[in-house]
């Protein structure tokens, strides 16, 4: 097999999901498909790179090609977002996924990970201070926490709960009706949709 | 979803296989791996169409950028292997599913497809005259006709028989242990190892 084959293979198969016969499958597939269709393909992955940053405010993904009015991502932008509900995630990528089931038109705040004391990730690393001063500027009411159904998604959101309550917000947790351990950003839009709606107070 | 996210998640989707939250997941991914390993990855699959060329012989798939002394692949390069045997198959990617069975050391060629009137593939698209031309002055007494097993692949290996018999070669199609239908480049090794062995004279 040529050494390029070989390398491109290798590259495919590093992405997440992909098996070695899927890799090869797409390699041969790009070979086929010729050079046009390749760099069109790969201009699509570069973009991803220079064409996507986060949201200054909220951490959302945000073109960063939009112009110098607009700083923040459509959510913190929109006129028609509720203010008073603030729903905390792990990724950007976790936003979609809440979005997908129209149960919720609050705003987003993305904290980049959940509390991993031994690696490191206290409440400093996931912004913790930054999250408070912006509930409280913004005089958000609800802050439901969407980390993902783990051990420390958990303690993430007791940990949320026991700084923001004592300022009066109101903070819940969605429903673990997912299988613990599930990824969100994988679970079915119904689950979440359900688990949006079951969520506890904390 | 900003547009290039938009863009980058259409593009991964359209490889084979990969299914939207696939793509959704991987450009993800690639977002969090950041420029350095994005651009390590989208050269490897650039070097796919600059340095992945054929055999001018044979047709398997050859590094562009081997020196001029090397014209041709591994396989037709290669003193260990047998001319005297000829495996012909569709595409380049089908030689490394023959190749892993290590139950065949003749030499490869790449016919490009099957015949299929209907499509305006005759004979001349898939270079008979060419099979024909290489069989005779190569010296060939044995082509194995490792096509996909689907009736234009069975179709085919019939032509390429009655092509090459009246010239006293013998003409010899693997055995469709596979379901038909089922593509060469995706089944299991065993069964293309146990189909090596059990063909049948055409």
């Amino acid at each position: 097999m040529p050494p390029e084959l070989i390398a491109a293979i290798e590259a495919i198969q590093s992405l997440p999901g992909i098996g070695r016969r899927s890799a090869m499958r797409i390699a041969f597939e790009l070979i086929k498909a010729g050079p046009l269709k390749t760099r069109h393909f790969t201009n699509a992955i570069e973009q991803l790179s220079s064409g996507v940053s986060t949201c200054e405010r909220c951490g959302a993904y945000v073109s960063s090609r939009t112009g110098d009015d607009k700083t923040f991502c459509s959510f913190c932008d929109s006129p028609r977002r509720s203010v008073s509900s603030l729903c905390v995630v792990e990724n950007p990528w976790d936003i979609y996924a809440v979005e997908n089931t129209g149960e919720f038109t609050g705003l987003y705040h993305v904290i980049g990970g959940v509390l991993s004391p031994l690696d490191g990730i206290g409440p400093d690393e996931l912004g913790m201070p930054r999250l408070a001063e912006r509930v409280r500027s913004a005089g958000v009411s609800e802050v439901i926490v969407a980390t993902n159904p783990s051990v420390e998604g958990n303690a993430t959101g007791h940990y949320i709960a026991d700084l923001l309550k004592p300022a009066g917000v109101k903070v819940t947790r969605i429903a673990t009706g997912l299988a613990l351990g599930q990824m969100l950003d994988f679970a079915e839009t119904q689950a979440i949709s359900q688990s949006l709606r079951a969520r506890i107070e904390l």
